[in-house]
């Protein structure tokens, strides 16, 4: 559709800069204490006023009104009260969704085929199926799950039965019934934080102490020297190091390992890229060892950094096994594309609720408004713009604007400081200079607004930065 | 509130009976085998149509309206189309949750607090705190997440930090700073199909063959001999035969047991009913081995057997350290009260959404509802209504009806037959005379209907079950 600004078009009353009525937040302050009497609030930065946030601008209960570029930890996809999203959030078809969830694998409504072809239109290139859940987490269990029970299934014969054996055993959580199977993830990797999730989670001690963990293999993920253009031979080599891990672990790892889950580019972990090749590489090593691949898109995926999803930049082909979403499509689950990725017989893959139609309703809608603006292209324009504008910012404060990440690549844009210190004290100051900014990794800052961010808003970012790094 | 049916009261356009326009269901059918193209619908009974569903009646795309003793895997609360629930769904709070997501942890909204009050306002005896996830299987982990950090902080001291050993191993997935510590639960027990809620799972092989698992010890849950009050003294024996159990599996386990984890009622394992006195043994074993105690309330909760949790009969001194919910409250996550039990830092319970405040708002209707009608209350009349007209059958037809159990639990009520084969051939009987019920374990049938079944429901049951039993 041709609009020129399309958060105008959505929100003629967006603010149009940042208003800082208080720093020191003392009604924030207040409502956090009181919270944490029950809830643990101790990770809030400050206490939102959703009824008064509109587009990128989120607003606390100070008055502040920050322009805001993380977006719930990059999970706004279309602004605040996007009013397309309120419309269908008034529609019958999400009030039945809210007051009469059915467990969509035994009652599914006359209405769920429709919402999962809506969610189906946005799916990666080459994926026509979907098993739906309720978190990033929840998504990438319910993959292991399926790459699990391909993966036997491929042994067995995929239409034969248990044995008495496995029948008997799985109910001591014993093999042959319950296998030792792994995952092989990455160091600096994000994959959630329940358990099997979080046994492939290798970001921060935090995610993971005191926790029991399957023992998965990490293997490394490629650390490209910056910038990427002067450094093109060094980086292939790491690519080829990286990948040789990989085959290493498939020959030496003490139990078999079932699937290989990465993300397109380690978000969490500091926003890590890697090559097209490297990709290309592990794609060959999982079909070389009758593994299946799991692409994790729940931060990179929809429209985040410029195509709808992340690794279909990478040309693989075939294309991943399995891809999970959850966050900007405010559902989750995974695509897939095999027919025997379907586990091979009913009530296999199957919980109570088997995902959530109001949130599967709601990730169509936002589907369809990305179709209908292009928003994953436009994100890849205003990037474009923004990156350039961070370049110029990041070669007058180098210091403060380390091995900046994320071109070509939208708005998924990010650096690093010196140390923690110096990025906590820059995401401090940049909330008091009316900017909701968040961090990855230790020492780094990400960038992830929503997909109606465009210049008007990164002028006011850039300005902001200036703002601060100048009084540095 | 003095009503006399609450069910006419929001429903005045209830059916008066079920309706069977046909029984094999040529629609449901086709729309199964196009919604299977990709979506894995081989467990759909029916597809509904939810638009025509209302109160206890749930409509199908064939023309049927059966009455509803399942309520999606006993989910629904307070029935299909329930106008306050429509009335909150409309509202702008709803809208607002649906639309501006927030990452509860770190971007409260200023509502926050008042919606986790309103859940905490029908809290457990004795719980004044929550954590709020997604689903039964995802609350189950949280309260883990939460034991485990418990257990380790209270050898290393609330507010000591970790030791540089655990967080470099913890980033190799091992000890010290990923202990082996175990969860002990219950032969017979379901707690959900994720990786650590399936290794504490143990009701059928289906929910977790060819899944790695955890080696978590079970121990035995009471098989009483029924009818109880012929068998007090067998069954308290029992009861001490298993706790025994549940001392000797604390002094054996290979690693230790940092939490016990119990159904106050084994629900999808079979209905298997225990004492309060087994529960208060539970309570001392815990207690006297450092461990903390989880109720799983996901299934048992929300009113369901006549009280709001099953587990205020039991009157454990002191109360469960966590109480897990889900299903009928539509929203998931635990309660607890010990302030130790929440972690001892920030972000260690911890995760992008933290839950789902359009869910939780729509579990603080209903419980607002449910304290409205005194539903739990009233749960209980009509249970006992219908469990002397079950049991007058049950003589009638012992066959098929053994082992009646959920005596003074409002609806919760279940029995066995000969087989499974027997089972399933009466759970298709009973739908083709227009009822829609479930089953458990191997060969029993559950009835798990809405907080709003009321006598006049309950004698079109029985009139059908007359009908199917008498055709034997």
């Amino acid at each position: 559709m041709t609009v020129t600004s399309v958060s105008a078009e959505y929100f003629p009353n967006e603010p149009k800069h940042p208003v800082v009525a208080s720093t020191s937040n003392p009604k924030s302050k207040e409502a956090i204490e009181s919270l944490g009497k029950n809830f643990d609030a101790r990770g809030a930065y400050f206490v939102a006023d959703y009824s008064k946030s509109n587009g990128n601008y989120i607003a606390d209960v100070d008055g502040n009104l920050y322009l805001d570029v993380y977006a719930q930890i990059a999970s706004i996809p279309l602004g605040y009260n996007n009013p397309a999203l309120i419309e269908l959030a008034k529609s019958d078809k999400m009030i039945r969704a809210i007051v009469d969830r059915p467990a969509l694998g035994n009652f599914p409504g006359s209405d769920l085929e429709e919402i999962v072809e809506d969610v189906l239109k946005v799916a990666p290139k080459g994926q026509d199926k979907l098993w739906s859940g309720l978190s990033g987490a929840d998504a990438n269990e319910l993959a292991f799950k399926a790459v699990f029970f391909w993966y036997q299934a491929q042994k067995r014969g995929y239409k034969s039965n248990f044995s008495q054996e496995e029948i008997d055993s799985v109910m001591q959580n014993q093999a042959p019934g319950s296998p030792e199977l792994a995952i092989l993830s990455f160091e600096r990797a994000f994959h959630g934080r329940l358990f099997a999730s979080g046994s492939a989670t290798c970001s921060k001690p935090i995610h993971k102490l005191d926790l029991p963990a399957f023992k998965w293999p990490k293997a490394q993920f490629p650390a490209y020297k910056y910038p990427l253009e002067d450094n093109a031979e060094a980086n292939k080599k790491e690519d080829e190091r990286c990948l040789q891990i990989v085959r290493d672990l498939f020959k030496s790892w003490s139990v078999p390992i079932a699937g290989v889950l990465v993300e397109p580019i380690q978000s969490e972990g500091g926003d890590n890229h890697a090559s097209a090749e490297f990709f290309q590489g592990l794609r060959d090593i999982t079909l070389q060892n009758g593994a299946l691949l799991i692409m994790d898109e729940v931060q990179t995926g929809v429209g985040a950094t410029g195509v709808m999803w992340a690794h279909e930049r990478f040309n693989l082909q075939p294309p991943p096994d399995l891809v999970t979403f959850s966050k900007k499509f405010q559902s989750a689950g995974y695509f897939f594309h095999d027919p025997e990725v379907l586990p091979n017989f009913a009530y296999r893959q199957f919980n109570t609720w088997c995902g959530d139609p109001a949130r599967m309703t709601l990730a169509g809608g936002i589907g369809k408004e990305i179709l209908k603006y292009d928003l994953a292209t436009r994100a890849g324009q205003v990037g474009d713009y923004l990156y350039k504008k961070l370049h110029a910012l990041s070669e007058k404060y180098p210091k403060y604007m380390q091995n900046l990440r994320g071109k070509d690549r939208a708005t998924f844009i990010a650096w690093s400081l010196e140390s923690g210190e110096a990025r906590n004290k820059f995401l401090s100051d940049m909330k008091n200079v009316g900017v909701n900014i968040g961090g990855c990794a230790e020492d780094s800052v990400r960038l992830r607004p929503t997909l109606v961010f465009e210049e008007k808003h990164a002028d006011i970012l850039v300005e902001a930065m200036e703002k601060v790094l100048s009084s540095y």
